[in-house]
């Protein structure tokens, strides 16, 4: 350990914090927590609302059910639009929703997930944040497993919140939250009443400013987070982006290959998990115990409501195309075990062949591009 | 990484669960939050107390003020008697104030540290708890920095809910608080009305009957926490206490050796931490600087009122007497670059003298003990 009051820690989140900047592009506050994304979540609920604030919130899987919890323990009243889960939300459902919103007595915030990992899903969060600047409201996001892994400007998009946790895309053990605040988020501190003393975040400021914390951090998961971040400085967030999108598009092929329905809308689907139903008639946990027992490949189960009848495969953070091959080799075995008609090989080609397209470089102007990689690349 | 929803981390719950009851001696419930120290202090005040609830609460030094603060941010009551910084709270004076504290309008719980890291001293908690019991209040303890290494027994003394963190005398990373719920705690959770999630503990207790946590854990510290135990379990607690005891007196006569007055009242001086002031017109942040830069050496100093005027040197945790010996060597070279009179060895020579009287096995029975023997053991 080092001295969470020395100059060396001091050096450590004076980095740490420029670093995290630099990834989610923004000139604002952003604070590290010792808590995983949930106490983040509470955060930022607990620093920017009042007691009886009424919100807006779409739910659409586990995490953002998650936020309704918060809410209701903290007495903030949420007006919960559901969308159904494996679908994402839609900018127009937001504009549709923010029309009844208007004037005083309007909701003061949008709350919803970036990436809804219990569902594979990725929201349209460039074009929702868009429609929520329109509405002047503040817009409070749970961006716990999308950033750091896909295209995201907080500033630029108008977020006024954003939480994030060092376990995701950023590679690092769990254990710290990481949340952003805007100069609007500081201006709804001011009148937030709701209790706040470890998720303090006017604390965590002021601490930031002599290079601390206002307690104990979890010094070791610091250190892991920095060197994920000089990792990813090396590769570049433009690089990293295109690897997350287009491993993410091959996995779904090669889960299409070995004939296993894909749960989430293709159309948004997540760079970082990717959600697919078991076969016919088997138990989601079945094929997870299996893949864990027999072949040491850990992927996720439903959360929820969903328990049972989806697999998530994970494929975030310094994750490579191997990595990807072993988990659709492993796959092949099980869905064997389970009787299911699966050459060996079949999800690996089909992955490898798609990931092949996916990365191949755009067609030089003045010659037309082959077929395939037209289709291939979105 | 393990996965925190998987077998894996259900054995390590629940065997970091089983050991920590054992080590604290309750039969209670022990739940892991991901969190620093005053996280766990949160918790325990959310999940037993209701707004205007008044309460007593002891503040003999930086951590009692951190609970003030706690209290003050959720709208609990907070009746503060104030006791000097570096003196204990005296059971008499529990006795007194609690006297005041009769009938319905009187206080619910009684607020305190046991070790107050801030100054190096231990409150008698034994004592305190038989006092608190009497008098049919909740007692809410911050041992963050005690238990572990003093004399505590958890279920027997009648403490309601107590604290401790990780990083402290368990010797792992920080990250994990512990926080011990008896069932009059949980008596008192029913009727509390404070707002609560991330610090739920009766989720918490609900997620450890699957072996889980309610959202995603520190595993990294929680990996560490165990093999910690592992080593606690291996010395066994008794002896654990005894090197502290041990190890801290000896500290004392080492500092007392090279010219040093100590800080906190020797009656009930902290195990696990020693706090000195420093020579005459030097700041102690002067004197620690030099301890860093020069010798590689790692002390704290003064917190809130106290900064610039002590000096604290931790000895908790996994510390041998090589390691005191280090610090004193270190202490003795800072001293003479100060241009204190300090010859080399003096303060390592005392400490290794007071170590061993107090570490001699007692006399035999029929046999008349060496006075130095007897003088020296406390």
């Amino acid at each position: 350990m080092i001295n969470h009051r020395g100059p060396e820690f001091a050096s450590l989140i004076a980095a740490l914090t420029r670093a995290l900047q630099d990834v989610l592009k923004t000139q604002g506050d952003v604070l590290l927590l010792t808590a995983s994304g949930s106490g983040g979540m509470e955060a930022a609920v607990a620093n920017t609302l009042a007691r009886n604030d009424k919100v807006l919130l779409f739910v659409n899987g586990a995490f953002g059910e998650r936020f309704h919890s918060i809410c209701r323990a903290y007495g903030v009243d949420a007006r919960r639009v559901d969308v159904p889960w494996g679908r994402a939300v839609e900018p127009d459902l937001v504009r549709d929703e923010l029309a009844k919103e208007k004037g005083k007595d309007g909701a003061k915030a949008v709350l919803l997930q970036h990436g809804e990992t219990s569902t594979g899903v990725l929201n349209p969060l460039k074009e929702i944040a868009e429609v929520v600047r329109d509405a002047g409201k503040l817009l409070i996001v749970d961006s716990v497993s999308a950033a750091g892994a896909v295209e995201l400007e907080v500033d630029q998009w108008g977020i006024d919140v954003l939480v994030t946790a060092s376990q995701k895309a950023w590679g690092a053990p769990p254990g710290v939250a990481i949340v952003t605040m805007s100069p609007r988020a500081w201006k709804a501190y001011d009148r937030s009443d709701l209790p706040k003393a470890y998720f303090d975040l006017q604390q965590a400021k002021a601490s930031l400013e002599k290079a601390q914390t206002p307690t104990t951090p979890a010094v070791s998961v610091f250190i892991a987070l920095q060197e994920s971040l000089k990792l990813m400085a090396e590769e570049g967030i433009d690089a990293i982006v295109r690897r997350h999108r287009d491993l993410a598009y091959a996995t779904r092929r090669g889960v299409q290959a070995v004939g296993l329905p894909l749960f989430a809308d293709e159309a948004h689907a997540s760079p970082c998990v990717t959600s697919f139903r078991p076969p016919t008639r088997v138990d989601s946990r079945n094929l997870i115990r299996i893949l864990r027992e027999s072949y040491d490949t850990i992927v996720a189960g439903g959360q929820g409501r969903l328990e049972g009848q989806i697999v998530r495969v994970g494929h975030m953070g310094f994750v490579t195309v191997p990595d990807v091959v072993s988990f659709f080799s492993a796959l092949e075995f099980t869905l064997r075990d389970l009787h299911q008609a699966v050459e060996p090989g079949q999800g690996i080609a089909a992955f490898l062949r798609a990931y092949d397209e996916a990365t191949q470089p755009p067609p030089k102007i003045g010659r037309t591009a082959p077929k395939t990689a037209t289709l291939a690349r979105r």
